[in-house]
């Protein structure tokens, strides 16, 4: 097994990223390629994982150029071909490797990924996919961001696709809930009521309409919405808890007891924050493309990045593309438009 | 100054609406009408306002029908001529009442209001805005639900509305947002762009795009967006917020000293959350109806009661109406719709 990480993306800098992938190789059998500046992170690599057995499992693959984050996706990785994204992306189409990690600019990992490995036959839109902590389980949310406007059939094959991930959790048949404003199957926008309609008739376990306040409760293990929708959700909830924490935090500075208060409860909060913190599912999967690719937070920890590598590693493991395809031959596409 | 309380709706009953009324007067200078079954709110009153120089200026309006909260808003209507609802705002027509409010069914509150006072000349479609805390002031969101297929047109008339009513809160020139997914003017969905070059053209202090991670920062003052994606972000927030503290509970009965820490920050907690409790701010304000109109949350107390029958005096006292039909004609809309 064989992890291919952009070593050159993210927030933090290599040296983070490169102690995500020491990490990943101590847990699991596996081996990572490091793309980026070759004296740099041969540098880095030289002083991190020196006397460290597992560190014979990581090997470098240079690049020149670097794609930020504020760089225009597709234009990007058309102009950068040497860039770390790119030159990832290639050794898993040259079989070097099996899955891609990037905590750099998620547009243009995805659009590298679409531009060289390629749609998964029969998906129309590829998209992110994403967890959300809930009161039990977490949940896998889709699309967040990829595709904005949408058509029934995209929504379809977002079901499709993130249903089939979410099996790489042991979940037996997942429980598909379609994002909504309303709980009985004609409320909600056009998109959302054509849908219902398609997933109804679809061979997956559709259970029917969640609204924005069920999202949290882990009644079901997959929900689907448009990109546009699904972005603004998890933005608005990452903003949502560090707003909230930062209104606490000024409401216990206030006074000495609540200062005392909270560090007794310290180590429950913690246990809070680690069942929140989106770092300990991994990162976001790109499903639809013909591969194995995740794309990790910019702000990404050495612990988030470890998650994220043996996430792909569990998603080349479960074969999710494999069983991507076999889910959509199970449907007839073309009757389900039509019913 | 009167306001007109539909006394059945809500899911904790008369008396918690009625004891709203009754702080509503005793802090401020106006008369309130319950609407509803004259016995049993007769009965109610008689028990809590007795002694009170207050109830004095508490009144009862008979209605024989109540609308559930189950209910097609729609039909109901229709079908319950003399339902509370229904009697409240055929008050506020018959200038017997110059607002209402209803923590019922708030579906079936719009179309009411929309059925009897009718939309303000020029508005195409009316719409609920509500508060959300942020880390300085709340901010006003619209639309959280009213209409979830929206063209542009709709979208900038929201900026409008909510703009004037944001004003309540003597907010001198309130700067707008648009809810999108990234911050450039380009970003968005098809909807998102077109309205952004509508509301860049017009008269308001349109201040560009805002993100989901944003909308808690309060560097707006309104935040414009269909009612699809408010209504979801509404619900979400809540859903969050109810996960969060349930999580975080579970947590601290894990450990005698994390209780014990519990116990001492509790008044920074509660503070906490009397600033993001929606209560405080009072109820949602129907905007774009010819007339004032609020609806409360159904678990409304009746601190949240009193809190929306003086806002909806607030709203009276600074002529939002007024505003609006000034705000559209410093626009011309067909101008703008061709630009």
């Amino acid at each position: 097994m064989h992890i291919a990480l952009d070593a050159m993306g993210g927030d933090h800098g290599p040296e983070e990223l490169i102690a995500g992938a020491l990490l990943a190789v101590e847990q699991a059998d596996l081996h990572v390629t490091l793309v980026g500046d070759e004296t740099l992170l041969g540098s880095i690599l030289g002083k991190r994982g020196s006397g460290s057995s597992a560190s014979a499992r990581i090997r470098i693959a240079h690049s020149s150029q670097v794609i930020e984050m504020n760089e225009h996706p597709v234009e990007a990785v058309r102009k950068k071909k040497d860039s770390s994204i790119m030159v990832a992306v290639n050794l898993v189409r040259r079989g070097e490797a099996d899955a891609v990690v990037s905590a750099g600019n998620s547009g243009a990992t995805m659009a590298a990924a679409v531009r060289v490995l390629g749609r998964l036959e029969g998906i129309s839109r590829p998209g992110i996919a994403s967890f959300f902590p809930t009161l039990k389980k977490p949940v896998v949310l889709m699309d967040v961001g990829a595709n904005v406007d949408c058509r029934p059939l995209h929504l379809y094959q977002f079901a499709v696709m993130a249903s089939c991930f979410s099996r790489i959790f042991d979940i037996g048949n997942p429980r598909i809930g379609l994002l909504t404003i309303g709980e009985e199957g004609g409320k909600g926008n056009q998109l959302v009521k054509e849908t219902y309609a398609l997933l109804k008739n679809s061979s997956l376990n559709f259970v029917g309409n969640v609204e924005g306040r069920d999202v949290f409760r882990g009644d079901v293990d997959v929900i689907v919405c448009d990109g546009f929708v699904g972005n603004i959700c998890l933005k608005m909830s990452e903003g949502l808890a560090e707003a909230a924490m930062q209104m606490l935090r000024n409401e216990i500075v206030k006074s000495l007891p609540a200062k005392i208060g909270y560090l007794l409860a310290r180590p429950a909060f913690n246990r809070f924050r680690k069942r929140v913190d989106y770092a300990e599912y991994g990162g976001a999967p790109l499903l639809g493309i013909d591969g194995v690719g995740i794309v990790c937070h910019g702000a990404s920890s050495d612990h988030a990045i470890k998650n994220a590598i043996l996430e792909a590693r569990k998603m080349v493991k479960h074969q999710v593309n494999a069983a991507i395809l076999k889910s959509l031959a199970a449907d007839d596409n073309d009757r389900l438009m039509e019913s």
